[in-house]
């Protein structure tokens, strides 16, 4: 266990604003511990000698050592309240007060001064505006909800106490128990991270579950949970996921708002898996806390009846995994064991008449197959089967070939003896065949987490100095922007760039032009004219001897364009052979959350009309680079589809790990285009950029520098 | 009610091959029936004098008049059976026997034997290889399942008798009733079109639902659930959505699949709603049943707890709903009414502390909101609420609005009584706010469906017979193809084609070149070539003075790809403004269950890569030519997209709709592909054209003519 151990495994739990008054948070939260608790419970009140037949303290400094106070005071005595307990000694502190950051003004106030006060003496704080938190093994309910949780392996965070009030409720009835509940609140002091990583480290933790409506910090979550995901399971519903419930959960929480495609990214790159409501929430949760890893993405069907086999066989379609092929051998074990109606290929369909001991034989036979990872039974009630013994054959052959195995007895009041039963062995009984593949999928879904290669980011040889020397011109320019003028800032980088050079004047631009082979490109250099297109401020294909009169025009036109315009010169640059090659974007913008966001696509209509991109958070591996290339759905066009050369595509990558390794390097970065980024058979050249600059994020690298 | 109404309502039921023999399905139908049925239950079985208490018949000859016969006698003696039902003038079957198609071989002959006799005696044959019928008003329950239904006013049909059982099991436990269920078995005679065609003018029918693995003729259905879904909705689940799942339906019904895009098209088209999952099938059937239809699409959500309001927010947007935007008045009286801590924007947050009194309050107010057209009830249990009075506060609101209002009390054991409370009203509740919205959801596409504007395909006039006259020459061609020598099929369906003309030698070329402002395409023509770019056969933006040479190049390069090749001659074509145009795809292919099945996209890379084509059931009305348009992602293009001249997409949808006629005018047309229909600013042409045509159906059109 981590830091955190005394918060989950306290021998002294205190209720700072202890009361017997009826109605009081004070004394629900002292009945709940009172109640399983097999520690101690130290009321403290100034004003009661004794609460709920309890010896109550007038004060923390009176009263036995504490390992863990719940803060119930209002909320001015709150600040005090901490301030006490640190000087005697508790680290563990939950603040159940509402009234700070929640209600804005002078309770983010409050809630600063909270934060100082922890800071000050070292406090493990959760909340305020907390529910309190819960740990079954020893029974402690610190939590002012109306149920007790029962224990199982499942440790739950929330950000909002109502839903655990209302999953509690839902998983007593269920039989779903937990090992740690913990309600976030405001999260001032201890967040998503901290819990992960404790859990993480706790044995007795098989699956992480939560309900988030933001994350604190993105990169420091995406860093916890990826150690933590190498064997403990993550599932997450992160609400506020369309624009409506983003504004709806930044009003709740009043957190601003990162952008979706940011958590989307994030999440995924954490190695957490994301549920899109509560009832695929548990759906995971059950399969990942009671199941055997599958080793393979075969699925094997086992039904009695044709049409929820056909079900079950779309929802595996649906799903991440497939269908397995059965071996030549199993097919005629079947189809020896099985009656000549029955359908001895997947879905096995035993049919209708079926008893516990023809459904036996045909899982165990698709367990043995070695192309068989997973497993699902699928029945409908018939007058010859019996639920009960089915539940028991299935835990049987769990055990006994270690694949995982779920079911779904259909129907209602028929399977609830089998399906606690099932339960009892860890195994989930579903009620629709599309949740029972969805539960496999999970399993299936966190083994390639746990088994994706480290993909660390490289750290190429760049020249720093000469890239922050270049940033550092954006001061200069009136909106921080620089352009196509500071294409050197690519070259430090290592990122090629055409040949060619910017230019001032007529002459030097056609002595450029003549040392260059072939024609080149001609554009117009102003921080002031960002569509030069549009004006007439690009010229392609432009011959030697026309260079010189294509410059004076290029000017001409941007003066008449904006007669203001600070005009930088004219880029003449060696043309690109755009037959062969294809244009792309690498853009990166900073989340409030998750920091720099990377995004690929390739150029023009893709991006703008089919939104063809795809998003990563900075830093990235070769692999997620990789896989920004292939996750749009373009991506043939540089694999070389339509009997096209294929484009060099591991130069893609590496440019966007090496733009990776600029923006992680300079926070001051905002925001940066590449485009294009033009991607030829023998290579990749960026032709253009334009970047934001915050100067005064710069000043602060420099001195790390 | 329709020609079925004596099948779900007889006043006798013969059971031909009861028995009382355990375990036999012929008792197990007696049985079902003597529980119930208030009308006469009639055993007929030769070895018997009585079955289960009642008079026995040896034969249906000399029993009293049957309105519905259950037949369950060995394969070999149904044909005889029904034979002997008609003699006696029976009209309604149920043959329970299985051993028919889905046993393949002699099976399958039998049920042609089968759909013979029904013919001969003009009898309404559910089955074979059926569990049953079921109709609630009277009790009647002639199926050999273990449940009986409650009564409702669902109608459910399905494909698979385990389904029925499954679901019956389930429904009764949670309360859930129907009017009449059907299990369809192998369909021989009476399918779902028959039964979405009874059920639409069942007064006591509100909601159809059905499992379908296939639909045996989907114009049929679709004309006949487009009549319906004028006031009945329509739920399915459509299983082998996925290939996999087609192909395991394929296997479990002997039905040749027809393509998931079909179907989804087909089904869009006949106005079904689609569900995914068995719960979500009920789900939505529920809403269906008992709520009123919402007249906007804006949804008001109250709560007590801020995070449930976020994940419904959430569901909301990923529904095709919206959160409606409160009026000022609204926001007002809400800040008035509640206290200050709460949310008075849309979710409206009660807070914690919310008694009924406050829920019903802020209830109230949403619906009085004019842009509000239906509503959520969002709860966590609290010490302070009572499930039970706000179940009855949301019936007194939803009653005194007549606006839908579904709920979602979440927890479990909580909310049990206040479920069934609001169950009695036909307010379903929900577990999860993702499922309570898309029930919600499913009125409001229901209402978009009705009041969708018949959108009849227009017949055009056109040259029909000079059409047949074409496709008649493709009996002269060795696979009954033809190409663009046959353009004249498209321009005698008013098709705009370019100008130009089919040569056979070089002068003629050229004067036809002459003939045309600006230069020409050429084309070599041969039934034999049909990547003609890749073997340079096709030369863009030839002047006149160089159309001979031109000619004789495209001839030499076509014999030397392949010396044997039938060489209609070189096309000599006006030459499109490419740079203003954009090329589409209209194509067609006929589906086994739904016929033709029309194609649209943008060529290349559109279709090719990125996949990004629209389909539908032909004939189309002009909504649905526009739709297939602007379905597609790249739709943007053609309007106008990155400062383009828009293309003429009404000349594109007047294409669609008239190669939607030819299609349907011929059914020898067996595949066809207008590619490229160029569409410019100023109108549409047809650039190219491949059919196959089946003679031997051209010649059964003939006839019509």
């Amino acid at each position: 266990m981590g830091r955190l151990a005394e918060l989950f495994d306290p021998e002294t739990v205190a209720v700072v604003g202890a009361t017997d008054r009826e109605g009081a948070v004070g004394r629900a939260i002292t009945a709940n511990l009172q109640d399983r608790f097999d520690g101690e419970v130290v009321p403290i009140n100034p004003g009661r000698d004794e609460v709920l037949g309890l010896e109550c303290y007038s004060d923390v400094s009176n009263a036995p050592p504490i390992d863990l106070a719940v803060v119930v005071v209002p909320p001015d005595a709150v600040i005090d309240a901490l301030r006490d307990l640190g000087e005697a000694g508790t680290r563990n502190v939950v603040v159940i007060t509402a009234g700070f950051s929640e209600t804005g003004g002078e309770g983010a106030d409050r809630e600063r001064r909270l934060r100082e006060v922890a800071a000050e003496y070292d406090l493990n704080v959760v909340g305020p505006n907390s529910l309190g938190v819960m740990a079954t093994p020893s029974g402690m309910n610190a939590t002012f909800g109306p149920e007790h949780a029962l224990e199982g392996s499942i440790s739950f965070m929330s950000q909002s106490g109502a839903f655990i009030t209302a999953v509690l409720d839902w998983a007593n009835e269920q039989g779903i128990g937990f090992q740690d509940v913990v309600s976030l609140g405001n999260k001032a002091v201890l967040d998503e991270t901290d819990f992960v990583r404790e859990w993480g480290d706790d044995p007795d933790t098989d699956v992480i579950i939560g309900y988030l409506e933001d994350v604190d910090d993105g990169q420091g979550f995406i860093e916890a949970a990826r150690e933590v995901t190498d064997d403990t399971p993550i599932v997450l519903v992160k609400s506020g996921r369309t624009d409506a419930g983003a504004q709806a959960a930044s009003s709740h929480t009043g957190a601003i708002a990162g952008s979706e495609r940011a958590y989307e990214a994030g999440l995924e790159q954490a190695g957490v898996l994301r549920a899109r409501s509560v009832q695929e929430l548990f759906d995971s949760a059950r399969a990942l806390a009671g199941l055997p890893e599958p080793e393979s993405d075969g699925v094997a069907v086992v039904t009695n009846a044709g049409g929820p086999g056909v079900l079950t066989t779309d929802a595996v379609g649906d799903s991440t995994l497939e269908m397995a092929g059965f071996t030549d051998e199993t097919i005629d074990r079947l189809a020896e064991a099985m009656p000549d109606e029955a359908n001895v290929y997947n879905p096995i369909d035993a049919i209708g008449d079926a008893d516990v001991d023809r459904f036996g034989e045909a899982l165990e036979i698709a367990l043995e197959d070695p192309n068989v990872g997973s497993a699902v039974v699928v029945a409908a009630p018939t007058a010859v089967l019996s639920y009960d013994e089915l539940a028991e054959t299935v835990i049987d052959k769990l055990e006994e070939h270690d694949t995982p195995v779920v079911t779904c007895l259909m129907g209602g009041g028929r399977a609830r003896d089998a399906e606690e039963t099932l339960r009892e062995s860890g195994i989930p009984n579903y009620f629709d065949p599309s949740r029972a593949v969805s539960g496999l999928d999970a399993l299936a879904r966190f083994r390639d987490i746990r088994e994706r290669t480290a993909d660390e980011p490289e750290r190429f040889d760049v020249d720093r100095e000469r890239a922050r020397e270049i940033l550092a011109r954006a001061e200069r320019s009136d909106d921080n922007r620089l352009g196509v003028e500071s294409m050197e800032l690519l070259e430090a980088y290592g990122i090629p760039t055409p040949d060619g050079e910017i230019v001032d004047d007529a002459d030097r631009a056609r002595a450029v032009a003549e040392s260059i082979e072939d024609d080149v490109v001609m554009k117009i250099v102003s921080p002031d004219i960002s569509h030069k297109s549009d004006i007439g401020g690009v010229k392609v294909g432009v011959p030697d001897d026309e260079v010189y009169d294509a410059y004076e025009d290029l000017v001409a036109r941007a003066r008449n364009y904006q007669p203001d315009a600070t005009i930088l010169g004219v880029q003449v640059q060696e043309q690109l052979d755009l037959e062969t090659a294809t244009e792309t974007i690498v853009g990166m913008n900073r989340d409030p959350q998750f920091g720099p966001l990377l995004l690929f696509g390739l150029g023009g209509i893709f991006v703008e009309i089919l939104e063809d991109t795809s998003v990563r958070v900075a830093p990235v591996g070769k692999g997620e680079a990789r896989d920004m290339i292939d996750e749009i759905q373009a991506a043939p066009l540089l694999r070389g589809a339509r009997g096209r050369e294929p484009a060099d595509v591991e130069g893609v990558v590496e440019t966007i790990q090496r733009l990776s390794q600029l923006v992680t390097d300079f926070p001051a970065i905002l925001e940066l285009d590449v485009n294009p980024l033009v991607a030829g058979p023998d290579g990749v050249e960026a032709i253009d950029l334009r970047l934001t600059v915050d100067p005064d994020e710069l000043a602060d690298d420099t001195e790390e520098l």
